[in-house]
C-alpha cells in the first residue's frame, strides 16, 4: 500500500501514462479517469485514459483532454475493483497495472501498487487529494470530473456513503467553479423518452417477497430491444426496488447476451448487500452490491427469491 | 435590517418566545423553528414552535423540545415571506412579530427588525450562523432539525441555490452528527407502495407536443380513488414531465372535485412558467408555477397544448 505522497512522488518520476477505467463505465471511474489524465497532462505529461467507450451522457468529462501519442509506460487504473472489471481490456492489460487506486474495500485487482480507501464515498474524492498533493491547479474541467464522479457515487449526496470529508471537498470544487447546474441537470434530472419507457415497463415486473421486506424487478433482452434501449439508460433502475416502503432488499436483474443475468443489489438498514452477493460469487459496498448468475428469468428469480428469504 | 449578531443580543436580552413557521410547513420552516426553539432552551429561554400542524414524516424534528408554559413576549418568525402565509395563524399574529429571519428575497412580511438573506439556499443555513453567534452547542437534534431544512430545499444539494457555503454548513452539521442516513431516506428515498402505482399510471398518461419541447401527464379522480391516494402522496409528480430529454415545458394536470383541473408547470431553460400560467390567471416562480382551469380532461389538455404550443 502505497500513501498519497508516495504516489504523487511516482506519478513524477514516471511518464507516459495509461489510466484505466472498468467497464461499464460511470460518473466515478470516468470522473478519476479523466481528472488525473487532466492533472498529469498539465504537469508535462503524457497521458490517456483507456475506456470500454464513454457514454454520451458523459462525454463533457473529455474537456480539455488533449490526445497524444506515445507509447505507454506507466499504467495506472481509477475505481477498477478486479481484474475482470477491465472488461474488453482485462486480457490485454491484466498483470500490467503498476498503481491501482480505488474505493472498493473488496479490491481484488493484480496491481504492484495500490491505495485503497475504503471510507472514501467516490474514488473522485481520493483522486481530488492526490491532486492535492501533486500541486496541481484545480481547474473548472478537473472540478467537473471530479464533482461528477462524487455526485454520481453518492446520488448527490443522498446515499449513507456521504461523509463531512465528502461535502467539504464538494465545496472546494465549488469554489473552483465547477458547473454544478449543469452536471446535476445532465446526471439527476434528465430522463430520456426511452428511459421512461423502460421505468414503466421495468413498473410492471415489480413483486415482492419476505413479506414485502424483497423486491424484484428485472429486464429481459426482449424489453430492451423492443425499446432500443442503450446501456447506458440501464443505469439508475436498481435504485427503484430499494426505493419502496418498508423494502430492505432491492433487487435488479438484467438479462444479457449470454444467458446470464446481471444482478445489482441494493439494501436498507443493516442488510449487508456485499454479502448477499458473495452467496453468488459477487460483492461490492455494504449497501450496493452485484452478481452475474446464470439461467432463464424464472430460475435465476427464484434463487434469488429463496436467498433473500433466508438472507432476511 | 438587523445583523446575525445583533439578533443574538437581542434574544439574549429578551425571554418567552414564540416562533411563527409558514402555512403547509415544509422542512425549512420546521427545522428552523424546532432548531431555534432548541436553542432558545438551551440557553435557559422559554421557547415553543407555532406551527399550523407537523407532518407525520416532520415530527422527529420535535426530538428533545420541552413542553414549556408560559404568555409569550418575543415572536420570531422563520422562512415566513409574507403576512398571509402564516395561514391560520395571520390574523392572530400579523403586526405582532418582533424579528422576522428569511431567506426568500421578496419578503413582505410586517415586522419591527428583519434579517433576509436571498443568497442562503435554506433558512436554516441562516439559522445555523445565527445559532454560531448565540453560542449555542449544537446537538444532534439541532444538526437533525438544520440538515433537515437544508437539504430539503436544495433537492438533496441539487438544486442550483446549493452554495459551496450550502455544503460546508451540511459538512459541519454532519460533523455535530446529525442523522443524514435516515433524514435522507425518509425524505428523498422512500416511495410507498401506492406512489410507485401512481406513478406507473401516470407514466401512462405521457403525451407531446410541440415537437416533444411539452409534454404533458395528467391524474383522474378515478385513478386516485382506484389506487386509494392521499394528497401527500400526489407531490413530486409535477417533475416528472420536465426531466424528459428535450422538453422545455413540463405540464401536469390534477383533475379535482369541483370540476377544474389543477395544473403544475415546470420549465427548463429559459421558459418563464409563471408567464405561461399567467394566461390562465396563475402565476408562481420562473421555472415552477401553476393556474387552475375549468372544463374536462380533454378539452383543459387542448388548450393548454395549444398554448404551449403558441407560447414556445
Amino acid at each position: 500500500m502505497m500513501n498519497l505522497y508516495e504516489i504523487a512522488r511516482y506519478l513524477e518520476a514516471h511518464d507516459n501514462y495509461e489510466i484505466l477505467t472498468h467497464a461499464y463505465p460511470d460518473g466515478d471511474t470516468l470522473g478519476s479517469g479523466f481528472a488525473l489524465c487532466l492533472a498529469l497532462q498539465q504537469t508535462g505529461k503524457k497521458a490517456r485514459v483507456i475506456t470500454t467507450g464513454v457514454p454520451s451522457k458523459f462525454v463533457y468529462l473529455k474537456d480539455g483532454v488533449s490526445e497524444q501519442s506515445f507509447d505507454a509506460q506507466t499504467i495506472i487504473s481509477t475505481d477498477v475493483a478486479a481484474d475482470s472489471l477491465l472488461g474488453s481490456n482485462t486480457e490485454k492489460y491484466v498483470g500490467r497495472i503498476d498503481i491501482c487506486i480505488d474505493h472498493h474495500g473488496s479490491n481484488s485487482l493484480t496491481a504492484k501498487h495500490k491505495f485503497v480507501d475504503k471510507y472514501a464515498a467516490a474514488n473522485c474524492e481520493i483522486i481530488y487529494k492526490l491532486l492535492q498533493r501533486m500541486g496541481v491547479k484545480i481547474t473548472k474541467e478537473i472540478a467537473n470530473c471530479l464533482y461528477t464522479g462524487i455526485s454520481t457515487d453518492t446520488g448527490c449526496f443522498r446515499y449513507t456513503n456521504t461523509t463531512a470529508e465528502t461535502m467539504r471537498v464538494a465545496a472546494s470544487l465549488m469554489d473552483f467553479g465547477c458547473d454544478t447546474a449543469y452536471i446535476n441537470k445532465a446526471m439527476f434530472e434528465t430522463k430520456s423518452r426511452e428511459k421512461i419507457q423502460l421505468e414503466h415497463a421495468v413498473y410492471d415486473t415489480i413483486s415482492y417477497c419476505a413479506g414485502g421486506r424483497c423486491a424484484v424487478i428485472y429486464t429481459t433482452l426482449d424489453m430492451v430491444k423492443r425499446l432500443g434501449i442503450g446501456d447506458d439508460e440501464m443505469e439508475g433502475l436498481a435504485s427503484i426496488p430499494r426505493q419502496i416502503e418498508g423494502v430492505l432488499i432491492g433487487i435488479t436483474m438484467r438479462e444479457k447476451e449470454d444467458g446470464f443475468f446481471k444482478i445489482s443489489v441494493r439494501t436498507n438498514g443493516d442488510i449487508n448487500a456485499s454479502d448477499f452477493c458473495a452467496q453468488f460469487g459477487g460483492g461490492g459496498h455494504p449497501a450496493a452490491a452485484g452478481c452475474t448468475i446464470e439461467g432463464d428469468l424464472d430460475s435465476v428469480k427464484a434463487r434469488l427469491v429463496e436467498a433473500a428469504e433466508r438472507f432476511l
